[in-house]
């Protein structure tokens, strides 16, 4: 898709650098500048392909988790059952290397009410995603869910982004403290 | 138990004014001088008080979210029985006036780790309120979890944060739209 533009090819490459940047510390956003060398572009062809340092976070983010979320859905589709495949899920996304950088780019959009759109469009394709996989999954499995699937990927990731937030605000504790899946209904 | 300490009464006069003035606003934070000329304080007893204005936000969010949820704990009495209560509980919880403004107070702790400690105490705090509740309802109505309430409490609590997190970074959408509901699992 980035590709079709004219530009496409700088586009992504900004974002992928910004998110390996992101992948490789712990904490702590790169500078405009750091992302701009590790790109190999001028820094203001960051604020030319995405108005803003927090535009760009959101968008490098995303690309961090639709990324590793497809690797989760291969450990999916190795399950045994259902609720292996519940439990090993929720493991997987809560190890996932993006989920911190998704919760923070989440958290700096709040305050920026012109990122609301590009939020938006990425937890759509998100969602939409999870939910063509748990149809897959569920089809050939023969395994039901409980509600209907657009609410489930929701319920799931609002967990998942939760239990991100809190911990990294600070709460003590392991990611077993919580029960993310339970939040998944899908059974045999 | 802020009435222990000398000054507390400013403290948490600072605290319940900067909470009302959030409450009365939608998006942005209060500035210190506004917070303080609320309160009847000098700016720089805000930071002899609390260190930071995020620390601040941090407190007067959970003095909020703390008050909030004692009305919620009465709604949820009146349930007559736990698949209403379940709903009603959740449904009140996603409208709490405080819960935005805990998860913009949370995300910002996130890039001061000097706030983990204090975003640590006031989680543990509402856990504990939260789990004794459940506890205490659970005893009277002779109705079971399908897991230890400590799991059920922080479950609950990621979700309807994250859920919330999703929404004020620009979700589009309702929070009918995701089963919170669902994350309670206290059933008769």
């Amino acid at each position: 898709m980035a590709h079709k533009s004219p530009g496409g090819g700088t586009r992504y490459r900004i974002m992928s650098a910004a998110a390996q940047l992101v992948a490789d510390r712990d904490g702590g956003d790169p500078s405009v500048a750091e992302i701009a060398k590790a790109a190999g572009v001028y820094p203001n062809q960051i604020t030319y392909h995405f108005g803003s340092k927090d535009s760009l976070m959101v968008h490098a983010a995303f690309l961090g988790l639709l990324h590793d979320a497809k690797r989760v859905e291969k450990i999916g589709w190795r399950a045994i059952d259902a609720e292996s495949f519940r439990r090993n899920t929720s493991r997987a996304v809560m190890a996932m290397p993006s989920l911190p950088s998704v919760s923070r780019a989440l958290a700096a959009a709040i305050a920026r009410p012109e990122l609301s759109e590009v939020v938006d469009t990425h937890l759509r394709l998100l969602f939409q995603q999870s939910e063509r996989y748990l149809q897959a999954l569920a089809a050939e499995r023969n395994w039901r869910s409980e509600r209907p699937l657009a609410l489930e990927v929701r319920t799931f990731w609002s967990a998942a982004l939760g239990a991100t937030l809190l911990f990294r605000a600070g709460l003590n504790g392991r990611t077993s403290d919580l029960d993310l899946a339970q939040t998944l209904t899908l059974h045999d």
